[in-house]
């Protein structure tokens, strides 16, 4: 059961659509391991560029010592669309109340970003994503103004040895309930349903014709 | 400059706004170590209620594999507000660029609860907080409908052994620039800008009277 429902869901082999999922979320959240080998769970704004996924933080702080004492890192980005209640497909039991979302999940090791060409590079993708519209001057270690702070701040990137991808939108369910989930979600018309329906559909190739 | 930044941002003291933003996010990021030493983060609902934390999922799966080898986890919570663009403080320099959040991070230990009443009462207590609109049959472990269901489901509650919350919202801003940023959200106008505006003066008190 377990596998199947992972399989139903999985979109890991669909790159362009983990791509164009990770463009449009600005945080995640990374997990390290401590030299007690205890996790932490830190949430940080990432960019996704070349392969890579970079992210930055202060020199000092618990984070750093953990990609120290262990670059091993996982690192993931989830957005929740619905919660589905139990009443659009059962009127009596809680247990189909569920939640629909799309999650991206990354395993690697972090390595630091220390040349300050490349520290300019990567600080640069995140401008572009996070500030689109710009309003600063171009990010150049020759920049005296630059080059301090490019010095002060750490850098990493996360290079992944797997990246995994679920997204779940109701592909588990029989065609009567799907309709009942797409009914449901219509009539609540809640700030992201209309998305929810339209993702059910994408997603759910098998039900195209309802 | 790391430890002031902490103390300046830090929520930690403040159980009851913890516990607020806890309630209105319907989802975490739960970070659990496997035998091999690696971790790996994965996002779940979750419900907060007698100072635990409960979560629920399938009995097969990685996740739970984990915490039967380690039952210490990492569980963070997360909301971003707001992407503070550089030029609103800055003309030039690409430097101030920023983010206003919320974020409580949890350190303990998970157990699973296998007593089919404390199951009912945790379920009952999920119902509430993500369908509280009700419409279903009160979760009773002697209903022989939830009995099945209650017995196949996995459930665990994080007994926090420290918690620690961090809402950053421009207190590290001298007043000149917390009234730009002020500014620059209000004339920006987006869907949580007005929010965010309303968090800073919340959290910013020696900006009070800006």
């Amino acid at each position: 059961m377990g596998l199947m429902r992972r399989k139903e869901f999985s979109m890991s082999e669909n790159k362009q659509e983990i791509a164009e999922f990770l463009r449009e979320m600005s945080f995640g959240f990374l997990g390290t391991v401590g030299s007690d080998g205890a996790c932490r769970v830190t949430p940080l704004n990432f960019v996704y560029g070349d392969g890579y996924f970079y992210f930055h933080g202060s020199l000092a702080g618990e984070k750093m010592k953990h990609l120290k004492a262990n670059p091993q890192v996982s690192f993931t980005v989830a957005k929740e669309y619905a919660i589905i209640p139990s009443y659009f497909t059962d009127p009596l039991l809680a247990c189909p109340a569920s939640a629909y979302f799309k999650s991206v999940m990354v395993r690697g090791h972090a390595e630091a970003v220390s040349d300050l060409r490349e520290k300019a590079d990567a600080f640069t993708l995140f401008m572009k994503k996070l500030q689109p519209e710009g309003g600063y001057n171009p990010i150049n270690p020759e920049d005296p103004k630059y080059a301090g702070q490019l010095k002060a701040v750490a850098l990493f990137r996360i290079v992944p040895e797997e990246i995994s991808a679920k997204f779940k939108f109701g592909q588990n369910l029989n065609d009567h309930k799907f309709d009942d989930v797409l009914q449901g979600l219509q009539k609540r018309g809640g700030e992201l349903d209309k998305e929810t329906v339209e993702l059910m559909h994408k997603y759910c190739p098998h039900h195209a014709g309802s």
